[in-house]
């Protein structure tokens, strides 16, 4: 590859195609992130912004997950020290700063499991397209945090506020099929044909005239531009509920694999 | 019940569960608001905000109606007086920002028709649950008068504009199904689940982290704060027309059970 | 017609009820847009807008198209001079602006191909009605340039924000269900059905209250006014398009039915 | 003139110098403006938009007077008829939007008095100036009714949100310095100076290049456009208290020459 | 005083003139607010609201300061414990909004040092009136956290954004003459006539239409509701601050009165 | 200096003290800004960030000028070429988002003549004081584009819309004393004392607590982040206008030392 990239322990590229760069991430069984790895897809988009010969990036996952959530070692650490909690902001407002602002089209490729910052990055893909068989869900609220990495920015403009509120509420999962049906994913395909459709789809984009492209994407993301204050409320709640009990129980419980016993009171 | 609410005529309460406070809408027949009812239901929510056995409300409708709409004798006083106008302006903004300022999960069991106040209360829940045979209607413009007490600040958020405008401009009916199709709703469920699925999904929200709950809804309620002078402006048009001919005649065919023959001229 | 309505070369009018006001798109074979045309449906408003005898408006095509985009004569006048592309600014403004602005309801019936300003004229209306065999595209980054006579400021409304990327940077056909499913028009009804369907609405809006209806439709326009920079964003990208390479190619593979060559790099 | 403007009753056109047109209005002694007065400078902006031979216009007022407010008659109507009242909603609508719109600097020279709808299109021109002896006041409140033709969407804008509650709230007048000093206006200058400096402001600007400072004005008044609903809401409350007993009281105790009695209770 | 409002330990209420209420803040030497205070300046206003014999308020201090700030106290209980950043986020949010909310006029006198709550309370009044003495400082930076409780929603616009940026990064206190001459304060007036000048403004208001005023006022006040997510980041990046180093060092300096030693990195 | 700064050859790096970093832009006898000065300042906020021995940042102009403008070479091919329109759009954007985007406090010394990109850096500074003897000025309309760069998205946000407009329409220059009058600086100070003035400043903000003060400047960039697409509009118009007549003319007049004659026609 003619562009110089950091070597990256959990991002891993290669070209299916002329002008594709797929980026696999590739972390332990489900490609949890831990920060270096969400430091990375925070980051990765300034330097593919930069990278002459790519014109399409496909974002997908090693194995049998795409990316199932967060490193358990991490959150200790967030809930553990202020530090922590200011470069989790930090990273997080990178992560949909750098995704937003990113010229180029990105395709997800969603192959299993898509949770945490991983499904933070396809929900502010161009195009998603899902495996069948694959499941998502933004499970702050089970953690014991508000969702605050992306969700509040860009579900509402997917899939319409009364299907946010109830799996952002919830914390429960959808099938790529529902995803498709209410429009917060592009589309659902079958498994074995998942990577194919993706990069039919970014060769369709490759070929087609790339500032014209360019430029409505841009346009487009104006909206999530406006509302940006509203993303920043819900990231930095995210952040103050990692000072609090909650994710203490969450995560205990997660840990203990057991149900969590969350004290229904909160002065809130 | 240990927190003291005050009285009101309209709403009854119960337990169906610890930590789960039960709102029954009951008025006559049809549930339908007067005065009194549309304040009640406008300032209950600071009362529940404040109750420290309640996790999670449910919202509801005695008999065989959700709400069916506003009284007509409220209507009158609202046509002859300027002061029921302001009154109702008043109120109607304060059943608004009252609603979205509501820290708690509240979840609607529309167990029948749905129509004026009790329609943007439903509207205006978290999760809206309505049994199958159940159909809810944004009639305003069928009395005469623009549709202002809570449509637009959240309709297009739920349900995209063009089926928006379809619907509040024409007056027609939804069934439970078609709501839940395009996303107006979170789910319609057979007549005889209604409740205990209202239930079950309020008692998950009640297990779960409750901060991290609160947080998430009430960053999400960001998208409608930040566009609140939509509403506003409905709101006064609404008022507005309570001074014109079109609301005299809308509301006189309904009493006297005619199509109304409004004047197709207008000056606006 | 009591109204003396300017004389528009593309532009004809009829009365198929009292009442209602058609208009219906003619120009050649697929109602393609001239200068003189684009015009025309950019200010007609105005003038429908000051009609005492009109209460509703439909907009239709002649023949098999609704309307099947911009002229390449007049395409290529804006490729050449920077008065034209000024002058399309202004006109592609207006057209929104005099849409949005347009106090009376408006139905299109959309009996044919549906592209470029007849595709934002009837994704602009207030009730859209597709025949079944009817196709609609933004094409513009086919041709080479952004998305930005309309599509901008309301698709994220209408079918959410991963279906409008998805058609918008790749240009890609929808079908008339397909279109009905996600909400990007009203509804889908068989070709035979279409023209008796949109009279019907269009009876339908025109014996109700006019100024409850006018008011209604005028609240909800605020979320596209005050998204309005949004739109103005994406008209000057598209029209700083026409000052580069791409839309030179898209035109020329476009009139000598070849694939296009775009050079895939852009400095963007 | 080549351009053929409409005949205006309240509206005398000159040609200062080239490419200059001036605008003064004049009415009686205190060019009161009644609704044809209104609806002219709502309109004229249209043509003066159309005129080949206009760089820059000029807005002032004959006599002692810019402007002095509202015709008692006109105000009669909006009380009596809320067909009155739906007619100065829109037209106090299209006076704001027309004048936002309108791509040519207006230059607004401040001779005497300025108030009511005169007030609303100097506060809305690019450039102020006031002779030193005049003074302007947004008068709405003294009336009786909400300041709602132009002051919400404009005056937080110019001089803050503490000048524009005090000002607006009071309903008191300002002088031409402290109009400059706060920002309300550009500049006070002499009264002998007032016509020549405007003069020479408007030469300067039709010398200058005219796409470039028609795109800037274009470019910043978007902080307007997307502010839309805020002055919306205030126009529709303004009409609405038309309705109301505030502005009987207000006018008669006008007409009558003695301090307005109000009723100090109200159930806003 | 008809209306019953409730005990409060902090505010005293007493009528300076018919319908006028004078809230006085009253504790120890400074009016320095622990959570008692803060809770009542946060939802007093909810009852003046319903006050039938008060059109108009005044808010001024006890002996020498307006209030001069937190009591330290209750910052180290924010400190200490999530429970208490989230009730003063909560208590902080609800100050806000049911000020913005408040219907009827609100005049702050401002007769020594204003600082905390009491500052924020003072900002989102309607009419500030500051004595030529007293001084005004948003010193939460100096504390070590962010300026989170007012300032954000309401300073750039009253003084614009490189003034608030100056004394909201730096601490610096202003005094009222730069306040006033800025734009932040309503007038600055002689110390002896500050309460008699901001009675008479309360008097002028309270003798005006009082519905006019309110909707006025009301309309206003959408500037800040529609960047009210502005606010809200604000507030969340206040609270945890809390849980950071810096408010530590900030608040023992204070204490052992000697000048902060802040590390000066940051992984922000 | 530990951290590693890419080499630049128009900025220069200093430490007048611990923990500051002064930027000093050199490049020849007025500090014109070509392409690579340009994306310097663009990016170089980027590193500042990353420099873990920098607190505050000083931005100043080396010789008698602060930055007076843009390059007329690089204005040649911005007009010739649409590569370099598209070139400095994504540089003119970029610039505004990375200094909106920069965590750290910066002040900017403007020692001497302000205009074109140096402009729009310092007027996106925290803090910009100014030599007495300095002018500053927006030129876009004189050079025959609109005023794109930086302006519309913060010239109202700092002294209001009248003065905004008045000085980017005519773009003529200010003294300092103007620009701190209107709140468009924050200080002027005299020439002598300048760079201590600013150094004080500096150290000030050095030396509090730098959580709080990022978090700070953080939440009051949403303003600008919200109002965001305003920007965008402006920046594309100005690129579409170096695709036209009057440009050339500016700078042919410009470099011929001549009044410029504009064609006082616009098809806008």
């Amino acid at each position: 590859m003619a562009y110089q990239y950091p070597e990256y322990e959990s991002l891993k590229f290669d070209r299916p195609a002329d002008r594709i760069l797929r980026i696999t991430m590739e972390r332990g069984k489900m490609n949890a992130m831990d920060f270096e790895f969400h430091h990375s897809i925070a980051e990765v988009w300034r330097h593919v912004e930069e990278d002459p010969d790519t014109s399409v990036a496909i974002l997908t996952g090693a194995g049998r997950a795409f990316s199932a959530g967060g490193d358990f070692d991490l959150e200790e650490k967030v809930i553990a020290e202020f530090d922590w909690k200011a470069r989790m902001w930090k990273d997080g407002r990178n992560l949909v700063l750098n995704m937003l602002n990113f010229s180029k089209p990105l395709v997800s490729a969603i192959n299993g499991a898509a949770a945490g910052g991983g499904l933070a990055a396809a929900m502010l893909s161009d195009v998603t397209i899902m495996a069948r068989s694959a499941k998502l869900a933004d499970g702050h609220v089970r953690l014991g945090v508000a969702a605050g990495d992306h969700a509040a920015i860009i579900w509402p403009l997917l899939c319409g506020m009364a299907r946010t509120k109830y799996y952002l509420m919830s914390g429960k999962a959808l099938t790529a099929e529902e995803a498709e049906r209410i429009g917060l994913i592009t589309m659902c395909v079958d498994d074995d044909k998942l990577q194919e459709t993706a990069l039919e789809v970014a060769l369709d984009l490759a070929q087609a005239a790339p500032s014209a492209i360019r430029w409505t994407k841009h346009a487009l993301n104006n909206w999530m531009r406006m509302a940006w204050p509203v993303f920043e409320t819900s990231l930095a709640l995210e952040m103050l509920g990692f000072a609090g009990p909650e994710v203490r129980e969450g995560l205990d419980a997660h840990l203990e694999k057991r149900p969590p016993a969350f004290n229904p009171s909160s002065p809130l």
